[in-house]
């Protein structure tokens, strides 16, 4: 096997640009490791002329993705433009139809279009890997795919949008409001150019979605996430928790339950000694748990050039290497759709409310928690002035739908002023 | 391919058993993971009539693992035998050169045969597969060759003897010394029969000699790797070092250096709030450290039924997809030795001494100290009593051999009393 292996890079943004410097300068290690040599025959991107730290002499250039992804000399098309539709998908799509195999970082291309794309690429005998979709350096999708192939999977659970791990982490050092270490981090160029992607979890809701696909054997489904940002996490909310013993994170956990497939990405409360709840700044974690295995923690630098860049050439040295694997761990001919969940499985819940300050208004409130069937595990009165009383309670294990009727009700006892927060204490 | 991939299975302790039990289990979901039956043909074992929660009904029955490693109806000789050499090794060989394929989870027979195994395997084509040696159930192998394929490692680290981070994180918490731990671990069966294995780190060595081979591209090599075991770590060492804010661990580390390649595993002071640091009881983490990726962190249960079996199971489907891989990640043939470094990368050192209660002790010991080039970082007197003062003192970054110096000169001060200690401390 001394036929080198032949790749066409489509976008020369900092990831595209580093995986162009690794196989420059690894090219000796690269063919070691694979038995081949690996090399560029042509790029691709927006702008020709821009200085991107890397010489790309030698290789052909074209304006066109599409037709970068048709050549005749790639073997490998390598998509690192971004964005669920547009040129990424006609590329990826014209790759696979020309007979190429398709390396990509793209989320959320796949979270949207991943089963087509997967179909397309099974019937021609081509592969699609994404290893650098999923927690940048972290290798979750092959630890999942591969690591656990024995093992009915549990629960799969991530901290993978390090832009909103990093606000959270922030406001609690900081003691600075949401909006505040926001725009923070925009100045430090951490937010996508429409931030809701990171911080109203779309991002990290993609991965999720990839995340559970394999996990369960199940055609990928984003819109069947239940989706909450951290646009609403407030520094009373994270001091709270955190003298409570908590930390909030936005937390995907997915799950197979006798009611359906549970995906949901928001924020939870996890123990703050957990490995997740000690999950500082930009980093990100996975947690796979099988039923053989057990819990299988995971972390690392879940963005950046050198980290996803590793990522991709993962993929492309296992391509080199003559592995051939199918896109979600299954041929996705015979994946179903999951029937999702109607709603997540019963938990603890954190309550805080602002209470009126007059003699039986606790009793009413526990009157309402106790009338929809929710036991109380503790309450705090936070502190206290003239004339209301911020209080938390921490539930026992309950229903979703049960808190909704609770929630509904507490305006109606007269006593609770403003909007009760509620969030969810995940049992990591 | 619907041909089925034929096991056969030597030795059913309780790895084989948790094997068997997976394969019959989850036929369908491994056959649709795989696209192909997975059968086990064929089991061997010491004893026959022994209840074993499974039922072996319809495997063919071999006392001599040899024979079962060679018979015809086997295409993949799953080693669970354990034991350097002997039967294990005489099985192994047998399957390999009658065209078997090989998984095993024997990290002795690898680290100290693996170059020899490797060769044999890969002349005819054939792979031998051994996630389960490493760290049980964290599939820290295909991680380390699969996914920071395109990096140049630039450290391993390792907690992977869970019995030892049992044994220092309960001598810890119950303020108990080693001996009565140690007696408490052998009575509840953690141990090996020759506990040296564990305390010694000998079996966590063997898994440091895999990773590193897979790391820097080199042969295999046990006897390169300094090994030092936990028995003279006191509970004053580890009470002294979480009041610094570090954990003592039994580390293992390898990393190439100018100097050539250092492999040791011996007891490091660790940051107490470092993911090393917060790891308690029998749990494994693996420290992997790519140009690229940056610093990932692996953490799960390094041993038992059904970790261990669910990375034995990871390999037998990786070879059921296809998949073929060289044991070490490049050609067995194309490795060479590596330069042992001769002695380990500089370090700040914790040490901890009685001094004799006499006025000049403490410059005594600095003299000897700044005479070997070594500066002092922080220094505490823990306590003190009419005739001697416990001290401890935290270096600079300093040599091995500076240090050795220092400890060697300083019993001729006059105001030591007993040997110094000294542990490396290690920037995780």
């Amino acid at each position: 096997m001394t036929t080198p292996l032949r790749l066409g890079i489509a976008g020369l943004g900092t990831v595209g640009t580093g995986v162009v410097k690794i196989v420059r300068q690894k090219a000796n290690l690269l063919a070691a490791r694979t038995g081949r040599p690996i090399q560029i025959t042509a790029v691709s991107a927006r702008t020709r002329d821009k200085d991107r730290g890397v010489s790309l002499t030698g290789y052909a250039w074209e304006d066109d993705p599409v037709k970068l992804a048709t050549r005749e000399d790639v073997d490998v098309f390598v998509e690192l433009i971004g964005g669920a539709d547009g040129s990424a998908k006609a590329a990826a799509e014209a790759a696979l139809t020309a007979g190429k195999d398709v390396v990509t970082a793209n989320k959320a291309m796949l979270a949207l279009h991943g089963q087509e794309l997967a179909e397309l690429a099974e019937e021609r005998g081509h592969v699609i890997r994404f290893e650098a979709a999923v927690a940048g350096g972290i290798p979750v999708v092959k630890a999942l795919t591969e690591g656990l192939a024995g093992n009915e999977v549990t629960r799969v659970m991530g901290v993978m949008n390090g832009t909103c791990n990093y606000i959270l982490t922030r406001m609690e050092d900081s003691g600075l409001p949401y909006e505040q270490v926001f725009e923070e981090a925009n100045q430090l160029g951490y937010l996508e150019a429409d931030p809701t992607l990171d911080v109203g979890g779309i991002d990290a809701g993609h991965k999720l979605a990839l995340l559970s696909a394999i996990a369960y054997g199940t055609q990928v489904d984003f819109h069947a996430v239940e989706l909450e940002g951290i646009q609403r996490i407030s520094i009373e909310d994270i001091h709270t928790a955190a003298r409570m013993g908590f930390k909030i994170k936005l937390l995907g956990v997915a799950q197979m339950t006798g009611r359906g497939l549970e995906q949901r990405m928001s924020p939870c409360l996890v123990p703050a000694d957990s490995p997740l709840g000690q999950l500082q700044g930009g980093t990100n974690m996975v947690v796979l748990e099988g039923d053989a295995a057990g819990q299988i923690v995971l972390r690392g630098a879940g963005a950046g050039e050198g980290p996803t860049a590793s990522a991709v050439m993962s993929d492309i040295v296992e391509i080199a290497r003559g592995t051939r694997l199918t896109t979600f761990g299954q041929p996705a001919k015979h994946l179903e759709k999951a029937i999702p969940a109607r709603t997540s499985a019963p938990a603890p819940y954190y309550l805080r409310m602002l209470l009126t300050d007059k003699p039986g208004a606790m009793a009413k409130v526990a009157t309402v928690l106790g009338d929809a069937g929710i036991s109380i595990d503790r309450m705090r009165q936070t502190q206290h002035d003239a004339t209301a009383a911020p209080v938390v309670i921490v539930t026992h294990r309950t229903g979703r739908d049960a808190l909704d009727t609770a929630l509904a009700a507490l305006p109606g006892t007269g006593v609770v002023q403003g909007e009760p927060v509620a969030i969810r204490i995940e049992d990591v």
